[in-house]
């Protein structure tokens, strides 16, 4: 199974290590050149993969970096509001609480409603003219939870408020259509779902949204000098770009997306969420075990605990038994945590590529440590 | 030779193997977890390379991230006045003039000497109150310039000026000594002389000015989520990084840094700048060729042009014969190029492995161009 980091195939470990053969035989600028066609196919990859132009797409190093990118460019002022859910990644989450802090923004929760997603009726209450910003996290770090992206993407545009979407553990494990979704910007790593190499992010932003939007930092690729006195912005995504960048990481994330686009979406998630189910359902019948997904149909991350038995013990009697799985702490996602009184809980990741041994193997060790 | 990017030696590639291998076995996190202790390594690494102290420490994805990280998150304000070189690196001033615009801050341009270095008596009579910064690229990007940076040090030091040194170009060619050079923040790169891998960088930032230095961005790495209300930020250099890392290239990025350090800094610098000289003295030999490398004593960048032929064909001549040199266009230093009206140049950067065989090929290309 996943654990933060998806196990990569062989299509991208080939794709890296044809590019970095390269940069060791022909310099790394050469072989950047080399490859100028493959590179720049991973924009339209990742385009196709989110239903973008490439031209809305920016690579970065990872899906954090893509998300400060755009989230510290937007013009946000004192007394604007910013709304977000009660599962919001801490990432984003203590990134609010600084421009609170330097800016004089509010943040607002919106509650979650009976099953635990965000409460689309009371996010469309909350809005007034002073909120700017709708800034969620689909699918949050630490369980199964999908929150309604596209039924917010439909508030935010009743409303003409820009919507954020980080779409980190979404990427790769569903179809994702940023038209549908009618997020104004979203962000994704290569890492997860996606089989991709880490160090790799990918930012969408709307053409229209990026074309009036300055990056928070800017260099000469992004912003050439044009004039002694003068810089001009790049027209396309690659704005939020600098000119220096990991080529080998980036050729095998193109290799990831297209194995994905190739396989085909719904059937991955068809078969990564169908491994889920079947970690779950084995979870429950365990005495002692509580799964602590939110919402109404979870994806492919299960989190769960076993009585008060630390998570790491789970995690080391797991991966003894060849299983890895991982762990969620309460500072991850906060609000949700102490909301619901969680201790550092477990989480395991299952995929298409996940066999019923491996997580008959998992029931087991779970099942042994529940009766010691 | 180089071109923007050296050839990487055996251990660098042995170690992003090794990692990468490890990743493609146990999954990004778990190969994480067991090279830990090489990973942390390798913050103590560039700590001896540079007479910093590990937690003065922060790796990023390249140069320019290090830079404006660094740069972004100075307290710069309306009036304040900013100091830096004619042959300041565009990715830098494009930064400044962004700064300006967003902050009203001031751009001022230290005049250079007659050898072409920056001039510090220029640059000490230009010290008022108002400046708060001295931000000056040591070894510029086009030439074998090479700035007076321990000088311009003490002028800071002199004034209570904090002194931001883009070190991207003279890490791994030269000794570097923080401390000996009085600068508060420096920036480098892993891909130039250190040859390490592409998309790796380095920041080193004083103690004390780190610890009263909050980040343009932060997330829950830089800064733990650590209340509903508020974050910490890390006490470390590493407060200016995220949570996620490209951790195969860290470990070549620190396979690098112990093959510099093996070889020995003041020995890579006799090696690498006596080959530039021998490039240099064969080229004012031909016919035609002017050597553009400013300063006195100039490093192992060498640039030249030959009479009016486009830079671009000097390069794919040179390819032919099997030697890798490069360009450097207006606008990547356009106060110098214009105030010296350099067009595309060419740019060589021998190291200490390049060849007398090398040399020789690059100069017999430059002769029968220059005949032809």
């Amino acid at each position: 199974m996943n654990a933060g980091a998806a196990l990569m195939p062989a299509v991208v470990d080939q794709a890296v290590r044809a590019h970095w053969d390269l940069e060791l035989r022909l310099g790394g600028y050469a072989a950047a050149a080399h490859a100028a066609e493959q590179l720049d196919g991973v924009y339209g990859g990742i385009a196709r993969l989110l239903g973008a132009d490439p031209d809305e797409i920016a690579l970065t190093e990872n899906a954090t970096v893509a998300w400060q990118l755009a989230f510290y460019s937007l013009p946000l002022r004192r007394g604007d509001r910013v709304l977000t859910g009660e599962a919001e990644y801490a990432a984003n989450y203590v990134a609010y609480l600084q421009l609170r802090r330097r800016s004089g923004i509010e943040i607002d929760v919106v509650p979650s409603d009976a099953a635990g997603r965000l409460d689309v009726a009371a996010l469309e209450a909350m809005i007034d003219d002073r909120v700017k910003l709708i800034s969620v996290t689909w699918v949050p770090t630490n369980g199964g939870l999908v929150n309604p992206a596209a039924q917010i993407g439909r508030v935010a545009a009743r409303h003409g408020v820009l919507y954020l979407l980080d779409a980190c553990q979404a990427v790769g494990q569903m179809p994702v259509d940023v038209r549908e979704l009618g997020c104004d910007i979203l962000t994704g790593t290569g890492r997860k779902f996606l089989r991709g190499p880490r160090g790799t992010g990918l930012l969408y932003m709307r053409r229209d949204l990026l074309q009036r939007t300055e990056p928070a930092m800017i260099d000469h690729f992004s912003a050439p000098w044009t004039s002694l006195d003068d810089y001009t912005l790049r027209p396309d995504a690659r704005r939020f770009e600098t000119w220096e960048n990991a080529y080998a990481l980036r050729a095998g994330l193109g290799a990831a997306v297209g194995y994905a686009l190739d396989l085909g979406l719904e059937r991955i998630q068809a078969s990564a969420w169908g491994a889920a189910d079947r970690v779950r359902r084995g979870l429950r019948g365990i005495d002692g075990v509580q799964v602590l997904d939110l919402g109404e149909r979870p994806c492919a991350l299960v989190s769960f605990r076993l009585d008060d038995r630390p998570a790491d013990e789970v995690v080391r009697a797991a991966e003894r038994a060849g299983v890895v799985i991982g762990v969620s702490a309460p500072g991850s996602t906060l609000l949700d945590a102490r909301r619901r009184a969680l201790p550092v809980i477990n989480r395991a990741s299952p995929h298409y590529y996940t066999s019923q041994e491996d997580i008959d193997r998992l029931l087991d060790v779970v099942e042994t440590l529940a009766r010691t």
